[in-house]
């Protein structure tokens, strides 16, 4: 190989990489120079109804913005990591079915390709946020670690030597769907007592929405006029004013969270769990209850080996996540 | 390196590989040659009253005798591979507990280096039998795999990249104790609804004098004037010629059979599942049943891709996986 000075200077301008985080909501886009600096950054809302072609064309506009702001060629960039909620298919770059942006069978990372002229990786939105808190975050350093979004539903990334753990058909780490109760509630996938039926911000939305039909005296009938519009997040709230009603379902599903938290310990023994996701923002409580249980519960000693702790990096795990998407020594894959 | 005829002809011999399987009832000795054949084998009681030094000094002999039958110095081997019920720490050879042989922080692997002047490696029971289905048996040609062994407890070995998967402490894999029923019967490690509570060899047992005491009519009355001598084999054999209370039994722990299954599918996505163990012998309704559960009760599409099957190497699985610890590309590890 040819290792001039020019390639040298071509090599090192072209170390800058494209990171987009396309949710449900908003879409962050962010540049990230060859020492890992976030240098630019911009947030648009996602907009999803306008469809997946307005929503990439958007995506795309807001990166070529940004390497405006930051003074570089488009072409510096050496190409684009992605996050999106999945299920998706990562070599051909497209997004199956994302019920959070109505999204099926959108081939995104061709789109971006031709909006962009660069090369374009996608990834699951957890297995990013796992990368992104590998890199940057709360589990810096780790090479064995989990990450565990709990939003809506439950979703992980698992690390395992550095590199994002994806199993045989990609499904590795569908951990939401572990069964933690043999006679629990249903859950979004069919099944009963998943983790995900027991300790998502959907279980805390239910419980609350069922301690109202049964008349309990809380403030959460002040929050919403119709009980469907509740959300965990008011939960979260109401629990941290002292409402007592609010207070038990926390801790119960806090309770189901550590339980969880124990089942992954015992399966991949990871250095960390971290733990992201939209019910976690300031959920002192319920984060305080999990870890109990999980002290508690896990196979000795793992309890007292395994650290569960909040996600460092905010919203933005995703963002630096899918930038090592285009670093060959974080992105290449175990198993498929 | 020098490469001459004689250090070639040396590494040619040096690649038979001396094997032991030391169970709470049985050694396994074997020698297996350089085309990954077993040429020589032996089974010997452990007679684990005998104590630890005993044991060692007899398995030692037992494949010095091997070596003599097929007419190999003990130099000709490249070293011993050894499977002990741990826990135990590989790095040092030391057993540090076994309930089954009742050792504590015995110098396995030291003990039987001085015996046979042989570099030896020691590793778990159930990961050694899960390196041997992967390399000869069930999940031959598998690099994510998944061994589980059901009998008094329940251990699993996994593979992920064709090397044993230990985790940062040395425990993944650790399925006996996810929780499948939050408000389950006791575990031995102090929770209650572990998978190894509800599915287990213990746990056919423990429902067999559960019935029996409820005056339940079976012909397991039959099988023991003492029902606290009652085993799983008994109630698998009962539910074969019919009886009714034994068949409920093995239906009901078989489909928690396959609810931990399914937990572990989707934590590992691995390309098969193989159950081993004593249980799994001759246990037809058992394993149907499981694999019916699991097929319904896994995240899809992960029910309908991830075969379930039994272990094809018998009791030799662990004798045969032992074997690769002394082979670089099997043995090593990931995480630790």
């Amino acid at each position: 190989m040819p290792c001039g000075r020019m390639e040298a200077l071509d090599m090192e301008e072209a170390r800058y990489i494209g990171t987009l985080d396309i949710g449900g909501t908003k879409i962050l886009a962010g540049i990230i120079d060859p020492a890992g600096r976030l240098v630019a950054r911009q947030r648009i809302k996602t907009q999803a109804k306008r469809g997946p072609e307005d929503v990439i064309a958007r995506a795309a506009s807001a990166l070529r913005e940004l390497a405006q702001v930051a003074r570089l060629p488009l072409s510096a960039l050496e190409g684009v990591g992605c996050s999106v909620p999945g299920p998706l298919e990562r070599e051909s770059g497209v997004v199956l079915f994302s019920p959070n942006l109505g999204w099926r069978n959108v081939r995104l990372a061709e789109l971006l390709e031709e909006h962009l002229d660069l090369p374009v990786e996608i990834e699951d939105d957890a297995r990013c946020a796992a990368l992104g808190e590998a890199w940057k975050g709360a589990a810096r350093g780790a090479s064995n670690a989990v990450y565990l979004t709990i939003s809506t539903g439950i979703g992980s990334g698992v690390i395992i030597n550095g590199h994002i753990y994806r199993g045989a058909h990609g499904f590795a780490g569908e951990v939401g769907h572990i069964t933690l109760d043999a006679a629990g509630p249903p859950c979004a996938c069919g099944n009963v007592g998943c983790f995900e039926a027991l300790a998502s911000g959907s279980a805390i939305a239910a419980r609350a929405r069922q301690a109202i039909r049964h008349g309990d005296e809380t403030m959460l009938t002040q929050f919403a006029s119709d009980t469907e519009q509740l959300t965990a997040e008011q939960v979260i709230e109401a629990a941290g004013s002292g409402d007592a009603v609010a207070v038990r379902i926390i801790e119960v599903v806090g309770s189901f969270l550590g339980v969880g938290l124990a089942a992954i310990a015992s399966s991949f023994d990871p250095e960390i769990i971290v733990l992201g996701g939209g019910v976690m923002n300031r959920a002192e409580l319920l984060l305080k209850r999990a870890q109990e249980t999980f002290q508690a519960r896990a196979v000795p000693p793992l309890g007292s080996l395994v650290p569960v702790i909040p996600a460092a990096l905010g919203d933005e795990s995703g963002l630096w996540g899918a930038a090592t998407l285009l670093m060959d020594e974080r992105s290449d894959q175990s198993g498929r």
